[in-house]
């Protein structure tokens, strides 16, 4: 079998790693390139979630089960990479993996545990049989607008958990963020139609606990150095690669599918990043919100 | 209003310092004590869990309303605080406080959010108007079970966490570790009569991943001593006061609420702790069980 892996990132390059250890001949393709030369039988999309589409639509569709490894949200259209990749290449199927890892880990060779998400129960067996090893567990799910979201959505939960990092607000304080930032991203995901099951597997609080309370993570970087003075475009500057919780904060703040849902934390993030609001005024606007029952 | 406090440990002079913030009279007593001198207006049962039921039993029931302070089961009666509480003082109404809370952030001044459980509403607001204030807020709930329940068994998984760092098997191996075991902690608490979304909350994934992720917990630091080689009685002298997650570790292995369900994490700590297991075995065989839907 041969599997395409569209993107030469660190995420593609790990998850091309993971391929060739499983036995599969596995060949790299550039977002620069046109044409997949030969016959895949699956093709990973592994590319920052702004620019699938343009990508996509310098190449034919590759007539294969495609799947992506992007986690985030595209401006504008408030799209999930799967849902993309169908708007270019009407023919394919399309699933989804994420879940809590970091590409460093896995490239050293560490133990982890992934995702993969289908509508169809066959396509998910079909990519979970091929990702699937000893030392990258690989679950299945039939949601797969869940499983995008919570990729997607915890990128701006990550930058919260930076910031309160930077900010020194200790750990008793991340732990209620993380359990607030989980309750609205549950809201949200589903408001959007994911299952709330899936919000509290992997792909959902796996994925948000670790990426929100990391320094490995560059959401949790950005947030860490906004809190210690440094503007938006000095702690971008920093970060060599995309920061998928910057375009999918603005996304989710101006997308029709989320504007009836309670965000408080998203909203307040937004306002730091993209109104210049005081990080102080932020933290103190959400510790004063009314509090009765948790919701 | 005259509150008591039963139970001199830090956890107890944290609360007493947060209370007498909150302008209130504050009374301790000591486990040693005998009477409460003069009329209490509310009581705080703050003592090691194993300990609660000889202890109240050398007192008169304080006729106050009592709130439980402490996270753990009782070893044999498989009981949660409150219920012990209720057992010896049958005529109180008794409550329970439980959230991410590490007691010596608190005592530096910093923010956290924690959760007072009662099945009255009323009764759950008295308590809630007692110790919110804007440095430590307070939400409500009425699931006492769920409450309970939550900061009993999280100090299992707090154990296998440590275990994790102590193994260094890294962060998305910790983060799927943390997953699957807010997953069984959900099963086994609401298979003893908890609500599914208090595991979601403050009190239930909230104070999970704290305990779970930080050394500044006994018994995450006793599962990353036991990976480093001690032995069980090594890691515990090491303890000044007492590690819950242990007894609470029996308590729920030999309970016969817990016996038909699944708890394959809960069962491996026991079987490290009290069978002489081998962790790298039980790491092992938590690793290859079977993998196909999550659930």
């Amino acid at each position: 079998m041969k599997i395409g892996i569209l993107g030469q990132g660190r995420w593609g390059i790990t998850i091309k790693k993971l391929l060739e250890e499983n036995n599969y001949e596995v060949l790299g393709f550039h977002h620069t390139d046109t044409s997949w030369g030969e016959k895949l039988d699956c093709l990973c999309v592994a590319l920052p979630v702004q620019h699938i589409r343009e990508t996509l639509l310098r190449f034919p569709s590759p007539r294969c089960p495609v799947i992506s490894l992007s986690k985030g949200l595209e401006i504008g259209t408030g799209k999930r990479a799967s849902e993309i990749i169908k708007d270019v290449w009407k023919d394919v199927i399309v699933g989804a993996l994420s879940g809590p890892n970091f590409s460093e880990e896995i490239l050293a060779g560490l133990p982890a545990a992934s995702v993969v998400a289908a509508e169809e129960v066959n396509l998910g067996k079909f990519f979970q049989n091929i990702f699937h090893s000893k030392r990258f567990r690989v679950y299945r799910s039939t949601d797969l607008v869940g499983v995008e979201l919570g990729g997607a959505l915890k990128n701006i939960y990550a930058i919260a958990g930076g910031l309160c990092y930077g900010l020194k607000l200790g750990e008793n304080a991340h732990a209620s963020l993380l359990t607030r930032s989980l309750s609205e991203m549950t809201r949200l995901g589903t408001a959007a139609g994911g299952k709330m099951e899936t919000f509290f597997g992997l792909s959902g609080v796996g994925d948000l606990l670790l990426t929100a309370s990391s320094i490995k993570s560059r959401n949790f970087r950005l947030g860490a150095r906004l809190a210690a003075g440094l503007s938006l475009n000095e702690a971008i500057a920093m970060e060599p690669t995309v920061i998928e919780g910057l375009p999918t904060t603005i996304s989710v703040y101006k997308s029709r599918l989320f504007t009836q849902q309670k965000k408080p934390i998203a909203d307040e993030i937004y306002r730091i990043l993209y109104e210049n609001k005081k990080i102080h005024e932020s933290v103190v606007d959400l510790l004063e919100r009314r509090v009765g029952e948790e919701d």
